[in-house]
């Protein structure tokens, strides 16, 4: 992983390292918390999957699962959002994936009459996954997905059906009842935080992906040559956030990242956008996450470049060794290009990109995974997943709680007389 | 098409009116042109297709490309976005998408495989398109997808492939001598203005989308009717960013209008994202335009919902009718949704939502498509076309360059000695 930064004037080393300093006493926390495996703070969703019993048990699942070629994800946010991102990297079309997340009657019907064309129960593999187990869209989704599944395939399709959530919700509760394969995940870990839990790994282990590499990148997160750069990183962000930049854009330079940026923007909206602080003050500014791709370098690039006030950037790619092509020598139409492969082209794309933002004087990091990309994406996500712990733990927030979505699920509850 | 507005209390009626105000001149300017089917000025783009001429090379086109399952378009920012919108809206699975844009090896490689799977050459269609004839992601895609096709399917893939740019550039004049078709778009028509020139209408076209439908929306646009709703939107708009908004939040709520999203937040950032004004005014403030969904309720939601200072929202929305699941009666996982359907839930959703953000004072604006989609689509977005030219016009600057780009373009081809 190989990470770099370029600041604009505005922030100086003493800023940076006067933040550092405030992360001292939350570092050493986490590293105790981490060495006693202590399984009561939230920050336990960085060491949890160190647990022997949990790589047991999808040990056993991989083998039951053997023959599945279809995965249906029925989640939301932090229920998906991870899986999603992960997936959409490595994903080699060996298990197609189709997730059911928001409510939406095109996209449900599209995806029963797909499992249904699966034709046998044995290829098929439903997660259900509800943190609380009560969450409207998840539920109406299961109960839609379900039901239709059963009329074709028996009651057999529970046996192909895993719930996973807290501990005692009386969605797995009913899904025990159905024979249903039941997953729990720790009831301290936060949603957004889950993705090395069994929420994201039981689906992963489904489509067939390393999860023992995914798994090691993420605990070596932890070490201190990687927690250093998180601590670094951290301190550079409350740095902006004060200097109150605005605009915080993931800029996921290889397309198949842009999931990963929507996860990312998902851990750092809810994590620090709040209206009060811990100390009961209100807070009157915030960064907005947004996510672009190289598509962007035709269209919102235009806004960026012009030096939009108080922009960062944080450019995440990785080189694609696996699959190239050439353009040939001899091809008229791209004559300029003879003999450069796509990938030079692309990383040229960068090049030019990071060398326009460095002229500019646009601040940005940049993030280049080189390792495995399951390795990669382990250590990738636990970083900015202690990154916005420590951004939090300098800014004063409550990175774990979210209590301004409350309000749109009462009305909505309102208006379906729940 | 149905709009609402909730403004927050800063916005006031007297500084929408002085805005309207301000566009008198340019409102009447642009009728004149309509009507004189002027064909000079760049804001061409909202009567381009009243030309008699495109509709019938499309009706040729359309008989010609009758067996086609398979549409791989080339194409980068506004050369594809427009029809991905679309695309995405209308899409029954009936004819296949690929879309090429920016380079990636892993995806035109998987783009090759699908398309050479489709046997026979009558099966496919290319559009390869470039305003200028001179993208390098453009170029550097084509001619290796050509290649490619070429080496399955011979010389006759040249038959079944399309070049459309501005007349005369090196890019047509290469199909044209390999036997592909030729259309050119009016070169006052910049790229993000395009999709109602052959850059979109000839893939929609082959995609078997309703294009009549389509343009009949798209020049409704034109009547007072929905004019005079034009300039008010933006003349709040105009009212926002002087009143220093930072984030402009098009808020996708059926999941299929994230694409009309992504084309929106095109159009409106590169429209509007300028450093100088026109009469050479260095900006310091821009609205960053950010595309959501439903599923973010589950993630930025958090932050929008704490009321992030200066955020306006945009909802999209429309009535699926056509297709729709109703939760079954008996169902114990979803008991208190029995007999709802999907669309209720979803509309309740979205009222939950617009309650939240009425009851937190946050401001917005609210569509919902109520006729065909073709139609409301080329409505919407001839409105959203005209929109961004009223708010530059009102805020002095050109809304139909985009200088800062150049830059990484130029050092992109250092890079590789272009």
């Amino acid at each position: 992983m190989f990470i770099s930064y370029f600041d604009d004037k505005r922030v100086t080393e003493n800023a940076i390292n006067g933040n550092i300093k405030k992360l001292a006493a939350y570092r050493a926390e986490i590293a105790a918390s981490a060495t006693a495996g202590t399984t009561t703070v939230p920050e336990y969703s960085l060491y949890h999957c160190k647990e022997f019993a949990l790589h047991e048990e999808l040990a056993a699942l991989k083998k039951q699962f053997k023959g599945v070629t279809h995965v249906v994800l029925v989640g939301i946010g932090g229920s998906s959002l991870g899986l999603e991102a992960i997936h959409s990297v490595l994903d080699t079309g060996a298990v197609k994936l189709s997730v059911l997340d928001t409510v939406s009657a095109a996209r449900i019907d599209a995806v029963i009459k797909s499992v249904v064309a699966e034709k046998k129960v044995s290829r098929i593999a439903v997660c259900v996954i509800s943190k609380s187990g009560g969450t409207t869209e998840t539920i109406a989704n299961a109960a839609v997905l379900l039901d239709a599944l059963k009329e074709v395939y028996g009651a057999a399709i529970y046996g192909q059906t895993i719930f996973i959530g807290n501990p005692g919700t009386e969605l797995l509760k009913y899904g025990k009842k159905q024979g249903a394969h039941i997953f729990t995940m720790p009831e301290v870990i936060g949603g957004r935080y889950s993705v090395a839990t069994m929420v994201g790994l039981v689906p992963l282990t489904l489509l067939g992906h390393d999860v023992d590499e995914f798994i090691e990148g993420y605990l070596d997160a932890g070490e201190e040559r990687f927690e250093s750069l998180v601590a670094e990183s951290a301190a550079r962000i409350a740095v902006y956030h004060k200097l109150k930049y605005h605009h915080y854009n993931f800029f996921a330079f290889e397309p198949r990242l842009e999931q990963v940026g929507k996860w990312y923007r998902q851990l750092f909206a809810e994590s620090l956008g709040k209206e009060v602080d811990l100390a009961g003050k209100t807070l009157i500014h915030a960064m907005v996450p947004t996510v672009s791709t190289p598509v962007e370098l035709h269209s919102t690039g235009q806004l960026y470049m012009s030096g939009v006030p108080d922009t960062v950037t944080d450019f995440v790619t990785f080189d694609d060794e696996i699959i190239d092509v050439k353009i040939a020598r001899g091809n008229k139409m791209a004559a300029a290009l003879n003999g450069y492969t796509m990938q030079e082209v692309a990383t040229a794309l960068y090049g030019g990109v990071v060398g326009a933002y460095q002229e500019k004087q646009l601040p940005y990091r940049a993030t280049i995974f080189e390792e495995s990309l399951p390795y990669s994406l382990g250590l990738f996500m636990a970083m900015r997943l202690r990154e916005v712990m420590y951004v939090a733990k300098i800014l004063n927030v409550d990175a774990f709680n979210q209590p301004n979505v409350e309000l749109y699920k009462t009305k909505t509850k309102e208006i379906l007389s729940l």
